[in-house]
């Protein structure tokens, strides 16, 4: 019998291709098959990133994502969907990894930090050899935008998603030292009135397209009604400093 | 007037030298000056993983913390023993920026999470031209250790230090979905008293040198009463999965 291939779970950093790491870096321009997620008709975020490090003879597996925003989370379709899209994905990458030959999926940020290659990960780990590959952040990506550490000596950060109710929200920004929170999007207005709530609207910044081309830092009083995809909420701490 | 040279921060990442980013590696193999931080008579984390990357013809400036454990945090003295030091090494700094180098200050993991980094950084912002490489975070190299995703969905992380009171430690574990915890060392058996009574017990890894070498993973509940200092705690959260 053939030895399996491995796949690897690749993390890219937060959008710029150098951000990348060396074993990222290493792994990418030897690569035979490359997978990544993206919705239908886009480029994809991790496929962007990689750009031109593929060699010209990788195999590209683009893994086009079945639903977007046309079934609410708490529809039980929405779920059943994803898992059998999950399902055909793992399905073509054994077959690759039982050939003998390894895949290397592109992932935005670090895969196991919010990431969609968890649930990969999850249905492969039993079967083939996987490795991941952790990578810099998006919100390390956002911090660093800011020009401003965001934790100091015994600080507490909380990361939360806009997503979670208003209440909630201001109630974890109300106590906590520093925040990130992702997935705004066409939240940013509930987060606005829940960071207003909480006291810290002073302190809170936006980052859009954190460590890419069209990065943009704003204080988070000035900003309109909607952010881009590719958005972070940042309030630093004010832990001990000597 | 000379043109001043630029000071980079730059991230090294979890520990494991091809961790580093594209970046990071290209600023070290070019560089004319480093400066690292490290206790006196120890070669320094940040040193030991830039490894054989620096070019033999490398000014190295170490820069050795005048206090470790002799000094209390909460006397006075400790902050203005810091702060003292401090000025010092920015001195140094400052006087090969403006003779016209650029110095590259080695920093484990990312620069602007915990680390020290951030003291010089806002010492020198305004004086000479500064930039931040963000790296992985010591707290990506402990989950991807684990070999479990850390955040899923809309689950919340909390990073702490396990420095804070006992009861605070237990409200804030009680209360997150995710948990990372940083600087155990001594405080060990108080970190795994507040895991225990938040209910946590059974979900808690302990992850010693992440990405390096000598990296070992164990459930908190089988670990004696002392930690090395690049110590871990990892909870990983159960969010939505599909």
């Amino acid at each position: 019998m053939t030895q399996p291939g491995r796949i690897y779970g690749v993390g890219l950093g937060p959008g710029a291709q150098d951000l990348m790491s060396v074993r990222a870096h290493r792994l990418l321009t030897s690569a035979r098959h490359v997978a990544f997620f993206r919705k239908a008709g886009r480029m994809g975020q991790a496929r962007r990133i990689a750009g031109d490090l593929l060699p010209e003879t990788a195999q590209e597996l683009p893994m086009e994502y079945p639903v977007t925003t046309e079934i609410p989370f708490t529809d039980p379709r929405y779920n059943d969907c994803l898992a059998e899209f999950y399902s055909e994905c793992i399905e073509r990458l054994l077959a690759i990894a039982e050939s003998g030959e390894d895949v290397v999926v592109l992932c935005e940020g670090d895969p196991f930090f919010y990431g969609s290659f968890m649930h990969l990960y999850t249905r492969l780990q039993d079967r083939v050899p996987v490795e991941v590959v952790p990578g810099i952040t998006g919100m390390s990506g956002a911090w660093t935008a800011t020009g401003q550490p965001v934790t100091w000596g015994d600080d507490i950060l909380t990361v939360l998603m806009a997503t979670l109710p208003e209440a909630e929200l201001t109630r974890r920004i109300r106590e906590t030292d520093a925040a990130v929170v992702m997935k705004i999007g066409r939240n940013l207005s509930r987060l606005r009135r829940a960071v207003s709530e909480a006291g810290r609207l002073t302190d809170a910044w936006l980052v859009e397209y954190a460590a890419m081309p069209e990065q943009r830092v704003r204080p988070l009083a000035e900003v309109g009604d909607t952010a881009p995809y590719f958005s972070t909420l940042v309030i630093h701490g004010n832990g001990r400093r000597p």
